[in-house]
């Protein structure tokens, strides 16, 4: 069976946008799998300290990390399973939608960074402060406190463009979702799962019934 | 043969992004079309002021306005001429793209918008001063000047999704152009039309050559 190398916080937690981007790609594909919860500080332990990142797949003898590698390996390994690209044309949206999708990271991250912190396993937390307050230059809590409201505002304005694309599709791959729909699931679903402030409801309308559709099809019933 | 209504400035300058769109797209297909140049004030004469907005087609007995529109009869029509989507998920990259793009055109306004005004054919300059002055509430050099270098960061800032997109791919469309290339094409074209101050060597390297590639395909040799 498939192993998943997930990112988790404190109670299992699952956050990482890469890590829910793979599971709901497995979710998808109908394969089996087992998560494996993994803590920041534990990356280097599998594989023999190959990577550097989750998520982290083990397949019989294969071994890999990078979402996007991940998704190309299943799709070319499984192809009788249901397909994450549908078409040549499926993948250049995947690949476009992830470069847009990670172009709301850094306003995501301006939004979170002090609550994700609060939702790390003890273990994690020494290690994601040093080096986030090294990044930013400034404790975690100024971060967020002072750049919420401008991170907020660019965040929305961004998705604004995919409420404009919801007006003229159901999913963000057509009539029904594909992998583009798990990049901007994972992203939106960071924040959900760590803000202790942003809500669904502050999503425009076609938006937060995009997002409760995936959620019901893959994350409550899946 | 098909008639294409175009928006044309003084000197036959073809500016609009929507006109563009249609006019790559026909090149595309290898679709023959006798191209009418039109200015904004003469759009009520085309098909007894039947539109409001070009590009305006008229093929047979079809008279038609709206880019998208218009890009789909030709798919459903001419399905033996080059594809333009490719597939379903071309179609719904289109979607995105066109939103996308679009999201690009409130800054391009406030970084020409009287640098358009000076193209424009004598009989259009009152109608078009007069309306989008009333919709910036300012003089158009006014908005241009004012505006300028915040327009730019923010449209520079979004075009940062489509250099790392062109990292993996080779046109929007993937090995080769499709209608999100022409998309993106024409929402540039009105820039570098009309923009007496805004340069190519401005844009992020893959975003220019990507650009050079798609006017040396259908522009300079079309």
């Amino acid at each position: 069976m498939i192993k998943l190398y997930e990112l988790a916080g404190k109670n299992n937690v699952i956050f990482s946008p890469y890590c829910w981007r793979v599971r709901l790609a497995l979710l998808h594909k109908e394969l089996d799998f087992l998560s494996v919860k993994t803590a920041f500080t534990d990356i280097q332990k599998i594989s023999d300290s190959k990577f550097k990142t989750v998520p982290v797949i083990h397949d019989g003898n294969v071994n890999m990390n990078d979402s996007f590698k991940i998704i190309e390996y299943l799709e070319a390994n499984y192809p009788e399973k249901p397909s994450l690209f549908s078409s040549n044309e499926g993948r250049v949206l995947s690949i476009f939608i992830e470069a847009w999708a990670n172009s709301l990271h850094s306003d995501i991250a301006r939004m979170a960074i002090a609550d994700i912190h609060s939702h790390l396993q003890d273990q994690d937390k020494p290690y994601f402060r040093r080096t986030r307050e090294s990044f930013f230059g400034k404790k975690l809590e100024d971060v967020q406190q002072e750049n919420y409201d401008t991170a907020k505002e660019s965040f929305l304005s961004k998705l604004s463009v995919l409420e404009k694309y919801l007006t003229k599709t159901e999913f963000i791959g057509g009539a029904s979702p594909l992998y583009p729909d798990f990049i901007v699931f994972g992203s939106l679903q960071w924040l959900f799962t760590t803000s202790h402030t942003f809500e669904i409801n502050e999503l425009s309308s076609n938006c937060k019934n995009w997002f409760l559709k995936i959620s019901q099809i893959y994350v409550i019933q899946g």
